[in-house]
């Protein structure tokens, strides 16, 4: 099930632009003071790298991920989910709008 | 005074793509109902269309715009506000990213 409005949540209003706004994301927090952001990677294969531990979970629209150290596409779209380790890299291969939230830790 | 951050909002989790991109924004509601979105607008020359009247706040970045009826472009930088009409329009220019709070009314 996808979330497609979470409440109680303190919203930083500057966005995150990545590889040119094909990817563009807006943090927030939690009650409790979690972080995480909410995003839209366009239509793209970008890669990207991670500091902390992520999970992406997909709002809307669909991407497929190969995950550093694999040969495997997989398919993600609306609420499915998937990690990727701290420290590490994912490639992500967009076509139609990919929506997501992404969680850290 | 530009707003880094807005406590207390629900936020919804899909992104609004205008433009193949050129534009991206997330709505979210106060506590009292009241609808926003944040959003930013990439590198581009572009024409927005209003429905209800909006007043758009910059929270980083900056722009030029002008608006219909108008022969005058105007710069918008941080902490900045314009104010469209209902049913209008207006024409925004953009050299880097114009980060930005939209509110209607």
């Amino acid at each position: 099930m996808t979330s497609t409005v979470i409440p109680n949540v303190t919203l930083t209003t500057q966005a995150n632009v990545y590889f040119d706004g094909k990817c563009v994301s807006h943090g927030f927090t939690l009650a409790d003071g979690t972080k995480k952001s909410v995003g839209v990677v366009l239509p793209a294969t970008l890669t990207f790298n991670t500091g902390a531990a992520e999970i992406m979970e997909c709002v809307g629209g669909s991407c497929e991920y190969k995950l550093a150290g694999s040969d495997e596409w997989k398919k993600s779209g609306p609420g499915d989910k998937f990690s990727i380790p701290a420290h590490s890299s994912f490639e992500i291969r967009v076509t139609e709008p990919y929506h997501y939230i992404c969680h850290f830790g």
